[in-house]
């Protein structure tokens, strides 16, 4: 079974016990604890996610950073490499910055290529060298080179640690090299077959190979037609691919065709669930954060909040212009303004809802731009309706409120604002794309408020014109 | 590479030109028809996803359900059974209704056993006894097992086609296994050693099984503690297990801890997405949907979509409340209404992002219950500067339409509102799980109403507070 919050709370409450009184006596030497092997026998029943879920409460709740790398130290050197890898990026550079370059290099050795590449790219230039300067010559490039790709693209969340066929291999052989590369490889369940120059042939899975007639050689039973992915390809798409079709990872090639990589499925799923919060959080018109909301700096999370809160006030202020535009008709009938957040509320909400369900239908690929005129048909009938169960709903307090007169007018511009504010939601997306703009940024707020505006203009033009045609 | 948009357009416009003048005329037989042959060499450069979506468009746009069904007959059997997979229930429906009974038995039989239940959960009584009949007994009580679990559930997205290993083989006898099974099973690289009783006992690798010695007994090699999942466990806490341990598959097991399924890594990627995609329509009060926007039949949206609109009508009645209790000083001063819809509306907007960070980060795991007080402290930073920005980006604009009091009442209020609103929509997802409420309800729509009511009351008390100091 999965660890629960419960246990792994005592696993920490162990390492507490364990380590810190020791560790805060500076005489003792850290070999000579007494609770090293205690604490070494507890982690070998824990997996390496789930240690790295503690020592991130221990960092974050307790502040033991010292339990911390204390905990990594007993580990072994591969397991402790695996766990700095579930460790958020800032927790990671804590840690590493208590250790001396030797130590780093180990870890940075053990460490899936990705990952390295990661937990590299936030070392401070300084480090960067000292520890460049340390390795061979093959690894320095190698981690220069996965290093050096721009975050959000396939580059950057591959891995080189994949299982390579030479063109020619027969099945029992390439059988041997799977076996050779078992312990390092990421994934050792799909192959890539490559050519002298290293350009990406064609690919097996391992069940293919298991089944094939040992003495055949690979060339005539891969398949040539391989799904695979550019360098610079964005993440998104590349997990949409994985997806799409079923991959347990995707190869990665750079403009000549030569394989650099691969994407496994699990991250891949990773990519699905950053870019899920992503999208939830644009749709609120935040940006986008690096980290989790409770680790995320103050200062970023101000930045990412403020830009369209600013803007949409001053959107806002076409509301207000509206309000005053039809000021004479407001003081004629003050008991308008009772119903003025409650139908540019209804507006917005309505709107929100028809914007948000055609930015995620195209973030997932089910609706795309020829699908417009069709939607646009569906959403008439549907926001036709809502608005009519609306007004239904408000016409009684109408009524009560101000009589006949005011319960039409709130009725009508329930049906209108809500039919109005369905279809801005519905299209606004659309026409973002048509100009190259994310549609994603047709958020809740930016269709809530405006909206808001046409509600208002809407309403009280509505207004003026029965109440001028009651009063003659 | 993967297909791409046109060239999929390209390969359905020809499968209309192959086949769809012959299928017109009624004498000619589908044996006969001069394209079968032409079109079995286009569709076999073509993946199965890639033809389902062909396959897809073809019904929704062109109303070809002919091409589609004798396409699918042009393929062999075990394509057309995975082809059939990846269309969305709706249309497998249409598909099965044009064929008889033995010809939908052949395609059930040579699906995926979590699909063929799927497909069977769609057909009717009738048809379903019909095709009960047909089936052996084992097959039939292996496919009714499946179709009874609830959907949502590992149950209902598990498949039984796994690779189970006797405790007591040997290692070279497991891999002969594999071998024999990797026509079948969904995926042969994670491996599962049930006791006689059918208990799950341990599991290992493909690979840790390619480098054991051959001679060695799977008890001795596999790995006792095995991450699983109960039947009746939520298909979201599913995929967040294979995503957190990097799982290949999760294994399912009963109350008796007998293994009845695996769950792989592609359905889970499947979860996360479609997960993503309620958690989003939640988060403007949007219902669950069965299916894509685009193809939700209109009655359903339509259900989905008004019980909160008509719900918050009635909560915005609060807002109006509060006007009409307001109504002297807006009528000594109907200046202030100008400003009404931008101060609620960034009241709103700001409480919004607020609930939307903390409902994702509870999502996502990235928040836990602990974590409130925290968030608070940070939230209250947040807010605050969030409002005094706004507060400074409003003031000119109150000084130019109504003097310095109302520059200094919208001021104030700015800041207060937002401040509230934030702090409201942080704190309700947190309340709302204390009482064993989803806290996706918090969704925009419901904390901006909330805060649309709030606003007005601060909105209007500082102003009656500030206006009648001035009088006085």
């Amino acid at each position: 079974m999965a660890l629960n919050d419960n246990t792994l709370e005592a696993v920490k409450d162990d390492l507490l016990a364990l380590i810190a009184p020791t560790s805060q006596a500076d005489d003792a030497a850290p070999a000579d604890m007494p609770g090293r092997e205690a604490v070494a026998d507890r982690l070998s029943e824990i997996r390496s996610p789930d240690i790295g879920e503690v020592l991130e409460t221990l960092i974050e709740e307790d502040d033991a950073l010292d339990v911390a790398v204390t905990t990594l130290d007993i580990l072994a050197t591969d397991r402790a490499a695996n766990v700095l890898g579930y460790l958020p990026g800032d927790y990671q550079l804590l840690i590493v910055g208590t250790l001396d370059d030797s130590q780093v290099l180990k870890l940075l050795e053990e460490m899936g290529s990705d990952e390295r590449a990661d937990l590299f790219n936030l070392l401070d230039d300084d480090r960067r060298e000292a520890l460049l300067r340390r390795m061979a010559r093959k690894e320095r490039e190698e981690l220069k080179r996965l290093a050096s790709y721009e975050e959000g693209c396939a580059g950057a969340i591959m891995t080189s640690d994949y299982v390579a066929i030479a063109s020619g291999m027969t099945v029992s052989q390439a059988l041997m090299r799977v076996r050779q590369t078992a312990p390092d490889a990421e994934t050792v369940y799909q192959l890539y077959v490559l050519s002298n120059d290293g350009e990406l042939i064609g690919t097996m899975s391992l069940r293919q190979l298991m089944v094939a007639r040992p003495g055949a050689v690979v060339d005539d039973i891969m398949i040539k037609d391989v799904i695979s992915a550019a360098v610079d390809e964005l993440q998104e798409e590349v997990a949409r691919i994985v997806a799409r079709y079923d991959l347990i990872a995707l190869p990665v090639i750079d403009i000549d065709n030569r394989m650099v990589g691969i994407v496994t499925h699990d991250d891949a799923m990773d990519v699905v669930e950053s870019e899920a919060t992503e999208d939830i959080h644009k749709g609120m018109s935040i940006g986008q954060l690096e980290d989790g909301i409770s680790r995320v700096p103050l200062w970023t999370l101000y930045r990412k909040r403020v830009m369209w809160l600013v803007l949409l006030v001053f959107a806002n202020l076409f509301s207000g212009a509206g309000i005053a535009y039809f000021e004479d008709t407001i003081a004629a009938q003050v008991a308008l303004v009772f119903f003025l957040p409650l139908l540019i509320g209804s507006g917005g909400n309505a709107g929100a809802q028809a914007a948000t369900l055609m930015v995620r239908g195209m973030a997932t690929g089910d609706v795309g731009g020829k699908d417009w005129g069709k939607l646009l048909g569906r959403e008439l009938l549907v926001a036709g309706s809502l608005g009519l169960t609306m007004a239904i709903a408000v016409t009684p307090i109408g009524i009560m409120r101000g009589g006949d007169a005011v319960a039409f007018i709130v009725a009508t511009s329930m049906i209108t604002i809500v039919l109005f504010g369905s279809l801005l939601g519905m299209c606004l997306p659309f026409v973002l794309e048509r100009f190259k703009i994310d549609p994603a940024t047709a958020s809740a707020p930016l269709v809530t408020t405006l909206i808001d505006a046409s509600g208002v203009v809407i309403y009280f033009s509505i207004a003026t014109a029965v109440l001028s045609n009651v009063a003659g």
